[in-house]
């Protein structure tokens, strides 16, 4: 089996990395050269191309690791190049709008399964690359009523060879609701935390994990992560509402000196944190 | 030099774990027998006791690992059991109250240098206790007019000789304003960010790293953290305020589709986050 890897950043090198050791014909496809030519000095792809007409009508399963706006463009492109019975997927963390770009150009005898690996780093590039991110993380594929099922079972067996531990199947209207709320909302809070600092203390020297924590996706790719916003803008905005809510209910309890209710805020917010780490997925 | 900790949980055995191994003679405190025993089979103290009385005449140095609403009672009741010109000092999370408390009791022959050690961990108990929450971490010392140096020295040795990393000086009103930031609102954050999920779908399935740190201090103990928010009302309640600002400013860009302005605040919020994982600190 040939398997492509349309932009080699650091989540197009990561499936390399991880598809590679099984065998597979890994190429890569980018048009950074320096891209090209580190994978395969570091032996993650079998070789590499600038131009993908020259290598995709070879190949039997090509990842789009290109970000989610790239897509309307490539398949515009290069839809008539891909070889026949080729199976597609792609890794952007928007689904909606990618599937319809991908409608405006489909064809019947090629199958794409867009899919959203729930991984990553706050770091970009090849060189970044690395397979263990993938170890007993999430992946969810979006179903369309046009998908084969054998197209989604390899999609899902090669996840599952990369490393990925549970992989969901769900439309692609349920992911960018359910995602806008796990990821998107998380990078909102995030960047809100950090923004917010006043600047009147050195922060760093009075800070432990917790804050830490609560901001690291704080340094994050603003050209993706605004088109990711953007692109999911009708759940996203829904999602902080949603937070909103929750934390005004938090700061009444707060403001009336309620210690009941606090603590019975606190007992929920435990009980199904800890139910995040059981064994049992 | 003799060390007493009075209240072996997790903060306090830990300090315990840290301390024995520079020779000091640690003794413990505790009503529960059972993290008594413990302690002593796991040679981190010399020896245990349940009455305070009983062991706090002979201490040079008395590390107080209560919950702030505890001390007020413990100076009331032991204040004149310690021993002339012992030091003491404690490790809760709010100071301006804590404080107040000791000020209402206060011996001129003793002196109480309030501190805060910037670690913990999702558990509690000794068996929970763990020196290495310290290493690298802050500690602030909370001055007050009444303090000599030399007790703000020595409490800040011991700090180094535990594994923290950077120690801050600062008021009382101080720490509880930068704490109220960096360390309150990250939980309120946490318990409004968990306590708003939908429940639509599998969140355990779909989350990522991201989701996954967010959360992390959501699961917390009700009783000491409603105890933190409520004594710190005044400034957490203007640290929320400002939280909110941060995300209406991100909302609005969203609303707007504004992706020069969203692109800006993530720059921003990338520029803060990376420069806290600069190493000088």
């Amino acid at each position: 089996m040939k398997i492509g890897i349309i932009g080699l950043g650091l989540i197009g090198g990561s499936y390399a990395r991880a598809l590679f050791p099984y065998g597979y014909e890994v190429y890569g496809v980018d048009l950074n050269e320096e891209s090209l030519n580190y994978a395969k000095e570091q032996g993650i792809i079998s070789e590499g191309f600038t131009d993908p007409k020259d290598i995709l009508k070879e190949l039997d399963v090509v990842f789009l690791c290109l970000y989610p706006s790239q897509l309307k463009d490539f398949f515009k492109k290069y839809i008539m190049c891909f070889k026949e019975g080729a199976i597609l997927s792609d890794v952007g963390g928007i689904k909606r709008k990618v599937i319809d770009a991908y409608d405006l150009y489909r064809r019947d005898d090629i199958d794409f399964v867009a899919a959203h690996p729930i991984a990553g780093k706050e770091k970009s590039g090849v060189t970044e690359s690395d397979a263990s991110i993938f170890k007993d993380a999430n992946f969810i594929i979006t179903k369309t009523p046009f998908n084969e099922n054998d197209s989604i079972n390899l999609i899902q067996t090669l996840a599952k060879q990369m490393g990925f531990k549970t992989v969901t199947i769900m439309t692609d209207k349920e992911h960018d609701e359910a995602i806008s709320y796990t990821s998107q909302l998380t990078h909102v809070l995030a960047m809100a935390l950090i923004n917010s600092d006043q600047d009147k203390y050195h922060t760093k020297a009075i800070i432990g994990d917790s804050f830490r924590d609560l901001t690291r996706i704080a340094n994050m790719n603003e050209l993706l992560w605004s088109e990711l916003f953007l692109q999911n803008k009708d759940f996203l905005l829904r999602s902080i509402h949603e937070f909103e809510c929750a934390l005004n209910t938090i700061k009444d309890a707060i403001e009336a000196k309620d210690i009941e209710e606090l603590q019975s805020l606190m007992k929920k917010a435990t009980i199904r944190r800890r139910s995040l780490d059981e064994t049992k997925n």
